[in-house]
C-alpha cells in the first residue's frame, strides 16, 4: 500500500511540473510565454520534475520511484513486482498524472480563456506529433522509451553505482533528471516524449473532463500511440538489456 | 542570535541575487537586456541565488536556511523554533531581503533613469501578477509554496538523505536550488513566484523608499497576496505532510 | 571483448543522442527547431549525451569509457592499451558512431523529406565548419581536442580525485558532460567541434549510406580534417600532459 | 613553483575558455553568434571554464585554485600567503589570462577579419562596461567581487564543507563554477563582470599585442577599473568576513 500510495504522489508531482511548465511557455500572457529557448526550457523543467517526482515517491513510500507504467512493466519483467502490483502501480501512475494535470490547471486559471490555440491548449496536457504519421510516431517514442530504461538500468547498474547504493543521497534522483532531459532534448522533436503512457494518459482524461475555457479535441485518435509504444520499448527493453547483461 | 545573523545574511545574500537577475534581463542597456530565453535565465539565476544564500546561512550559524517566513511558520509548526524565535527570524528575514534589495539598486545604479517602464522597475523588486485576479493570484501562491515546502520536507526526509546528513557537502542547498529552479519554471508564470512573503515585501519596501529614478507605484494593492499566500501554504503544507507522513 | 562492446555501445548512445539533438534544432517542424537559444540546447545536449554514453560503457565492460579514437590513442601512448586492441577499440567506437547515426534518422523519419536546406541535413550527422579554411579548421580542432584529452587527465588525476577513485558514483562521467559542454560552448563556434574521429567519420558514413529523403553530398573533401586533427591532438594531448606532470 | 605554475596553468584554462566563448558568441558566422539566451550562454560557459580551471590548478600543484589576483590578495591577508609570494601568483595569473586570451584568438582566427565591429572584438577579449560611468562601474565590480570572494570562504567553511575536505572530489570546483555563474547572471549586467584583474588586464595586453584583424582601440582609459575594484573588493571581502567570523 506504501508503495502504491509513493508512486501515486511521485506521479502527481512530476505530472505538476511538467503539465505546469507548458502551461507557462505557451498559454497567452504567462511569464515565460515567447521568451525565446523554449525548448531548452521545457526539458530542463520535465527534468527536475523527474528529480522532484522521484524523489517524492523515495520519501513516501516508493524505492523504486517508477512513475511510469513502461518502466514498472519492464521491472515487473524482471521479477521486481508481482503481476497483480504491476496493474495497481501503473493504475495509481496514471490516476497520479491525472490529479497532477489538473493541478496545473489550477495554477493557470486565467490563462485557459485568453489562448486562442486550442492545439497549445491540449499541448499543456497530452503530447501532440509535430508530423502525423502513424508509423513514425510510435517507431519515435519506442526508440525514446528505450533509451530511458535501458538507461535507468545502466545509471542503477553494479558496475556504476553498486545498484544504486553509492549514490550521494538525491544524487540518483538528480541523475534520472539530467536522463529524462536528454532523452527530451534528443529525442523529443517528432513527438513531444511521452515516453510513459501515465504523462500522456492522465492529463488526456484530465483534457476531456475539466472545465478548461474554448477547449477543443482531446484527440483520442492519437491516444494510444503514446500508450502502446512506451509499453512495447519496455519489452524490447528487457529483451535487450538482458542481450547485453545489464539486468 | 547567530541563527538570525545567519538567517539575515542568508536572505540577504538570496535576494541581492535575485533583485539583479531580474534588473539585468530588464533594465535598459544591461549586458542581460532582451537576449531572449529570460525566463530559463531569469529561473537559473533565482535557483543560484538559493544555493548561495542557504550556504551563506549555513555557515553564518542558521543550519536550516529557511531564508523565508512561510517555511520557518511550517518549521514552527513541527517544533523546529519556539513561537517567539520564528516571529524574529521571520522578522530577519524581511530586514535581509530588503537589505538585498539595496544593493541591487546600488549595482545597476546608472541602469534606472534610462529606463521607461515603471511596472518593469517594480518588477525588479517585488513580483507582479501576469493577469490581475485576486482568486487565481493566491490560489496559485498557494499551490507553488506548497510544493515548494512539502518538497524540501521530501528532500530533507530520513528516507531521501538520512535526515539531511547524507547530503555530501553543498548538495542540500544545490538541491534546494534545483528545487526553486523547478517551481519557478513550473508554476512562475501566473504570478512571478512570490512563493517567499519576505522576498516579496523586504525588496517592495526597499523600492518604496529608494530614490529609483523614475520609480511609480509600489503597488500596495497586491502587497497582501504574496504575503498572505505563502503563510496559507506553510500552514496547509503541514497539514499535508502529516497527513502523508513525512514529517 | 567486453571492453570493446562497451566502446560500441557507449559511443552508439553518445552518437544517437548527438546527433538526434541536432535532427531536432534544424529539421523543419521538429519540436526544437526555430526556438531560439540554439547553441547552449545543442551543447547541452551533447555534453548530456557523454554522461549517458560514458555511463553504458561503464556498466557494458568499458571502464575507461574513451568513445572517441583521439583519446584512446591518448591512452595507448601511456600504457592503458596494447597497439591491437587500441586499433580495435578505435573500430568499434566509428561502428557504435554509425550505428548511433542511424537510430537519430530513423527518429525522425518524416522530417527529412520536408526539410529543403541540405547542409543543413549533413549537418545532423558530422560537423560543417563555419568558414571554410583548412588550416585554421584543424588548428581549431588540434585546439579544442587538447583542452579535452588534457582536461580528461585532469579530472582523473590523483590530485583531484584519487585517479577517479573518489567521485561519488555517476559525478565522474557527469564532470565529464560538463567538460564536452564547455568545450562545445567555447571552441565549437568555428568547426562545429567534432573533437572525436568517431563521431564525425560513423554518422558520415552513414549519412553516406542511408536513403535520406533528398540529401547532398557528404562533404568527403573535409571528413579528414575531423579526423587528423583530434588524432593530432591526441599525440600533443600526451605529450604536453607529461611536460607537466599530469600523466 | 609547483603552485606558481598551477595558477599559471588554472588560469590560462579559464581564460582560453572564457575569451573563447565570448569569441563564439560575438563573432560573425561563428556557430554560436545570433542564437538567443546569449547571456544565459555566456555565463554558463564562464562558470564552466571555472571548473575546468579551478580543477587544471588543483592537479597541477596549486591546491588553493585562486586564479584571481583579487583572491589571492584576501588569502594573503588572512596569512594563507607570504607577500612576496602572493605578487608572484598575481603575475603568473596575469600571465596566464594573457596565455589564455591567444589561444582563443587562434582558435577563431578565420572570424576576426569578417567581423566589423570593433568593440565586439575587445569585448571578446576585456570587459566594456554597458553604461560608461566611473563610479557606477567601479562599486559596481566592487559589489560582485565581494560577493564572490565572501562566497568562497562560505562554500569552504568549516561549517558548510569542513574546510572543503568534505567535498566529493571535483564537487568543489564544480560549486565554484556555479557561484561565478551566479554572479554573471545577476551582477554582470553593468559591467560585464571582470570580477579578476587577471580576465581583465591579461586578454587586454593581448587584445594590445596580437595582430587581430581589424581591431581597434584596447580603451585602456577603463582598464584600471577592473584592476582596482576588485582589488578593494578583496580588501573589503576580508574585513567583512572577519566581522560576520567566517575566516
Amino acid at each position: 500500500m506504501t508503495n502504491l500510495f509513493g508512486e501515486f504522489f511521485g506521479t502527481f508531482v512530476l505530472i505538476s511540473f511538467g503539465c505546469a511548465v507548458c502551461a507557462n511557455l505557451t498559454l497567452k500572457n504567462s511569464k515565460g510565454a515567447g521568451g525565446g529557448g523554449a525548448w531548452l526550457t521545457v526539458t530542463a523543467a520535465w527534468g527536475f520534475a523527474v528529480v522532484l517526482g522521484a524523489s517524492s515517491a523515495i520519501t513516501t513510500g516508493a524505492p523504486q520511484a517508477d512513475l511510469n507504467p513502461a518502466i514498472t512493466l519492464a521491472k515487473s519483467m524482471i521479477g521486481v513486482y508481482e503481476p497483480g502490483h504491476a496493474v495497481m502501480t501503473m493504475l495509481v501512475q496514471i490516476a497520479g498524472a491525472f490529479a497532477g494535470a489538473c493541478v496545473a490547471w489550477l495554477a493557470y486559471l486565467p490563462h485557459w480563456g485568453i489562448t486562442e490555440d486550442k492545439v497549445a491548449k491540449l499541448g499543456v496536457f497530452s503530447t501532440v506529433p509535430a508530423v502525423r504519421n502513424t508509423g513514425a510516431n510510435i517507431i519515435c517514442e519506442i526508440v525514446a522509451t528505450m533509451f530511458l530504461i535501458v538507461l535507468v538500468f545502466v545509471l542503477f547498474s553494479k558496475e556504476l553505482s553498486n545498484g544504486g547504493a553509492d549514490f550521494a543521497a538525491g544524487f540518483g534522483p538528480y541523475l534520472v533528471g539530467i536522463l529524462v532531459w536528454s532523452v527530451g532534448l534528443s529525442f523529443g522533436g517528432p513527438t513531444g516524449y511521452a515516453i510513459n503512457p501515465a504523462r500522456d494518459l492522465g492529463p488526456r482524461i484530465a483534457h476531456a473532463v475539466l472545465p478548461i475555457a474554448g477547449k477543443g479535441s482531446s484527440d483520442w485518435g492519437y491516444a494510444w500511440i503514446p500508450v502502446a509504444g512506451p509499453m512495447i520499448a519496455g519489452v524490447l527493453a528487457v529483451v535487450i538489456s538482458r542481450a547485453i547483461g545489464i539486468v
